[in-house]
């Protein structure tokens, strides 16, 4: 069993007699280099993460050290012993509700037609290619989703991303900013794009830009599918899916 | 307890003694409307969707016909009182794993980075929009995420999308299929972007295409986070978060 510190203590209760491979935040090739020793030696191990495993998350980290090492991988029931290497192991990644749908759970329904997913971090992506990434969302009038929007360290980065998608939406267009989505620290909030810089933001905040269609309505942020523009709601024509 | 027919039998041996309506694929809104009625009527009311309700799914409906219909919702705990309205409800959406999680963690990390999901059914969405959508992805090397990839009415839309996305990428990049996530029918495959058109597609269907840093590595498809361009994985240095 192995995580990040802060989510081992999340399921604390739940893990008593395991061995734990418990590690800070900034220890992710660490933590899985030792999980994957564990499990060469025949112990299974589990690599927790918070929201889903697979975006944004410590599954690609997995398999990329796998692939670096080479260490033979297959889904499990697939069978190792058709795989001709010296090392091999079965790997298994368990889907999760990623933070992008408890968001949007809690502020109502913004992600009910395309979006975009990007990570404002800049750490081990060029600000260039994040830009370029944000410049074509914007653009192409996705919802946009924001992740890792600002830590202690990066702080400039959101209201550069706010400047660009100025540029193509309107400066009332609801933004819903939800900061740990599902725990007791939970906030969710809905503000105007254009004042996106005073509202509170952290590494545990997850922030929806609307599209030109997007809208707020009371306290929930809805991006329509289209059914009202063509059927007409409350009458007698329906869809055809 | 309100669903599409098919989601209903999933869920029969969990919903016995409950009120059922449940209709056909093409009856979204009677579906939501009836639900809504007999909220109203204060009798509470849970409208299934499969995978998550929030992501091209019943959610953003249900808030859409209540707006339309003026009446006035709150968020569960938030008090209904404080709603000067004729009509009040309280609404929750509850999330679920998206198929794009649940296709993923299949495929094993094919979203540990930036990706844009886009519906290929241009029934509600003219099709111009949907392309200019798929241009602009592909231009920024998000990975695609494919909704509604065909059906039995539409059938050259995925063809059109690999079209352009070929434009951009690179015939052998990547692509994921994964027909009925998690079902007893589930197919998971990985293809290459220039042989897409031969595979086995439907409305149940996934479709997970590449960017330019994806990669397949056995039977799974993984696209890299960073760590291992600034990170010695093997080595002794280490991430920064």
């Amino acid at each position: 069993m192995a995580g990040y510190s802060t989510y081992i203590e999340l399921i604390r209760p739940m893990i008593e007699g395991k061995t734990i491979i418990s590690t800070g935040m900034t220890q992710e090739v660490k933590r899985v280099e030792a999980s994957i020793e564990q499990a060469l030696n025949s112990r299974s191990c589990a690599i927790v993460s918070s929201g889903d495993p697979g975006i944004y998350a410590m599954a690609g980290l997995v398999l990329e050290t796998c692939k670096l090492k080479r260490i033979a991988i297959a889904p499990p029931g697939a069978g190792l012993n058709n795989l001709e290497a010296e090392a091999a192991l079965e790997v298994e990644v368990v889907p999760g509700i990623p933070a992008l749908s408890a968001g949007a759970a809690l502020l109502g329904a913004p992600l009910t037609h395309d979006f975009a997913a990007i990570s404002l971090s800049d750490l081990l992506t060029p600000w260039e290619i994040i830009e370029q990434r944000l410049e074509a969302a914007a653009g192409a009038d996705f919802v946009v989703v924001l992740y890792n929007p600002k830590s202690k360290k990066r702080t400039w980065q959101l209201e550069r991303a706010q400047q660009i998608l100025l540029k193509y939406r309107d400066g009332r267009t609801p933004v819903g900013v939800v900061v740990s989505a599902m725990r007791d620290t939970q906030q969710v909030r809905i503000a105007a794009l254009e004042d996106l810089h005073r509202e509170y933001v952290d590494m545990q905040t997850t922030v929806f830009i609307g599209s030109s269609a997007s809208s707020r309505y009371l306290d929930f942020m809805v991006t329509p599918r289209g059914y009202a523009g063509k059927y007409d709601i409350g009458g007698g024509k329906d869809s055809d899916a």
